[in-house]
């Protein structure tokens, strides 16, 4: 499909020595969106999906897509103190230090079968951290899905017990 | 069609004597996410529109479904320093002090037909920056829309120049 064409690589962002994978070509461009959200799509045929989580910022893109289309509710995991109702909130480490992601404690049904969505795979932290969320309130992982997978980051070993997919890999 | 109900009031959000219009079980349901969407749509028939800009980070979960629908490219408008590639900035004022937002210079074109979107229009601050940074790129603006406007606000007036639009009116 050619969707490498809109990724653009941004060196040195957000610091010296890392390449960051943009995707803003990717979303200025209404056939690479669509082919994109078809290849997501494909791997969730007949999965059944009640809600798609998306991760804040970027994973909100495609996982209203998602929802949109699965004809899913879709649900915001977002930074602390973003979401006005009472929240469950889940704690993940980054390099240094770590951050925490907070849930609608009435975002999910139990028993809901759940995708967690965000942009890229990475170290995997942000998509366990959500996933761990999602469990508390009774929902079923039934994917992870991601624009595109960073594979030398090892991200899948921290996900091993879901199926996970991403169009891209690196 | 009923949306409101699906608009939660959040007493003292995000501080004291604040009532805080909470979209998330509109988002979580899949009708009414469609009936939102279609009374955007349908505000914009016709009007040829090359990209949808999105604000952060309420403000993308419709504009995606809106570019998506009409086939027209995505743009986010950002916090400082979360676009990776070379932006654009405009000051916007808060209640105390302002605050700032981002562009991506090679994000429109000159005389791109643009739709800017955002989750509430409240003192029209964050909508108008955003218009500017559209403008200073070429785009022209076809319509500022919402999902609602909080009327008494006065929102409207900041973006007298525009043919605006939110399908909920509080």
């Amino acid at each position: 499909m050619g969707l490498e064409q809109y990724i653009r690589d941004i060196q040195d962002y957000p610091k010296p020595g890392i390449v960051f994978k943009d995707i803003t070509p990717l979303l200025a461009n209404p056939q690479a969106m669509q082919d994109c959200l078809k290849l997501l799509l494909n791997s969730l045929k007949d999965k059944n999906i009640d809600v798609v989580v998306g991760a804040e910022s970027r994973g909100f893109f495609f996982a209203t897509l998602l929802a949109y289309e699965l004809k899913a509710g879709f649900v915001p995991v977002r930074k602390p103190n973003k979401l006005p109702f009472t929240t469950f909130s889940a704690e993940y480490e980054l390099e240094y230090g770590t951050d925490t992601l907070e849930i609608h404690t009435d975002a999910i049904t139990p028993g809901d079968r759940v995708v967690v969505h965000d942009d890229v795979l990475a170290t995997g932290g942000t998509a366990a951290a959500v996933c761990k969320l999602v469990e508390k309130l009774g929902g079923e992982i039934v994917q992870c899905n991601f624009l595109m997978e960073l594979s030398f980051l090892n991200g899948r070993k921290k996900l091993s017990k879901y199926d996970v997919f991403a169009p891209l890999i690196y």
